[in-house]
C-alpha cells in the first residue's frame, strides 16, 4: 500500500480479534517509530511494548480506557538535552504516528489514546509501568488485528488553508 | 512506496532545486495532513501555504532558518475546545509527519523547522503571517524539489525499548 494510501486508511480501531501480535511485527513498528524526525535529532524517546494480559488490564483499568487489543505500546519521551525537554512530546507524536502507519502496512489496527498533559493519566501510567521519575508518557497505542473495517477518509477541509498568509 | 520505505526514506532535506511546487501537490500534502489522528477528532488545525519568494525570505529571514526550498506549509493550531487546547501541538506533530512522507510519495522534499515553543519565532511568524490571536505556529515544513540524495534509515536503538514495564 502505498503511503498516501496508507495514511487515508488509517483510522482508529476499537474492535479486535483476540490473536497476539507477532513479535517480528512490534520489531517493525519500533523501526518505523525510530525512523521518526526529532528537533536535533536527539531521538528523545523510549518505548514500552505490552502484550501481557495482566499488565494490559491494570493499564487499562487504572486509565478508564478499556479495550480488547492483544497488545498496546506505550510511547515516551526520555530528553536528555535542552532540544529533548522543548520537543520531545511533538517528536514523540511524529513517532507515535510513524507506528499507526506502519500498522496499516502490517495489517494491524490501531488506536492513539492520550496520557499526556493529563496528570492523572501520567501519574497511573508511571506507577503501572515503574516509569523512571525523567520518563514521560506521551500516549498509549493499543495495537490488535483489527475486528472491524472502517473506510479510508481524507477529511481535508478548504477552509483550513490560506496562501501566502492568514 | 509503501509506506513502511517512506518511514525509513523520509529524511530532512536541506539542499533543492529552484522549480515550483505544483499546486495539486500542495493539496495532496494537504489532504494527507488533515487525514491525521486528533484527540477527540477535533482537528485543530490551519494550515499556511508560501510559495512567494518574497513572503518566504521574509519569514526565513525573521527566523534565521535560510533555506532554498521553494515553498513551505506552515502547520498551526486553532483550538476551538478544551480537547483541542490540551492536544492541538501533539495533533499538528501527527499532520506534520503525514505531510512529510507524503511529501516522499509525491517525490517532494521536506524539511520540518521548529517554531513552538520558542517565543521569539512564534512571535516572528504570528507577525510575518498575520496570524490571529488564537492561531499557534507549530512548524514551518520547508518544500520543494530535493537537490541532494540521503540513504533510508531506521535509526532503531534496542535499549529504547522495554517489555511489560520499565
Amino acid at each position: 500500500m502505498n503511503v498516501i494510501e496508507a495514511i487515508l486508511a488509517r483510522r482508529s480501531v476499537r474492535e479486535y480479534e483476540a490473536r497476539p501480535v507477532e513479535r517480528e511485527k512490534f520489531r517493525a513498528l519500533l523501526e518505523a517509530g525510530m525512523a521518526g524526525p526529532s528537533g536535533m535529532n536527539t531521538r528523545p524517546w523510549a518505548f514500552v511494548v505490552i502484550d501481557d494480559p495482566a499488565r494490559l488490564d491494570e493499564l487499562r483499568a487504572r486509565l478508564n480506557k478499556p479495550s480488547t487489543a492483544p497488545a498496546a505500546i506505550v510511547v515516551c519521551g526520555q530528553p536528555v538535552d535542552d532540544a529533548g525537554q522543548r520537543y520531545w512530546a511533538l517528536d514523540c507524536a511524529a513517532a507515535t504516528e510513524n507506528i499507526l502507519l506502519a500498522a496499516v502496512e502490517l495489517g494491524l489496527g490501531t488506536c492513539w489514546i492520550a496520557v499526556h498533559p493529563k496528570p492523572d493519566a501520567i501519574a497511573a501510567t508511571r506507577e503501572v509501568l515503574g516509569l523512571p521519575a525523567d520518563v514521560n508518557p506521551l500516549c498509549v497505542i493499543n495495537v490488535g488485528y483489527p475486528a472491524e473495517q472502517k473506510e479510508p477518509r481524507t477529511q481535508y477541509d478548504d477552509s483550513r488553508v490560506h496562501w501566502q498568509g492568514w
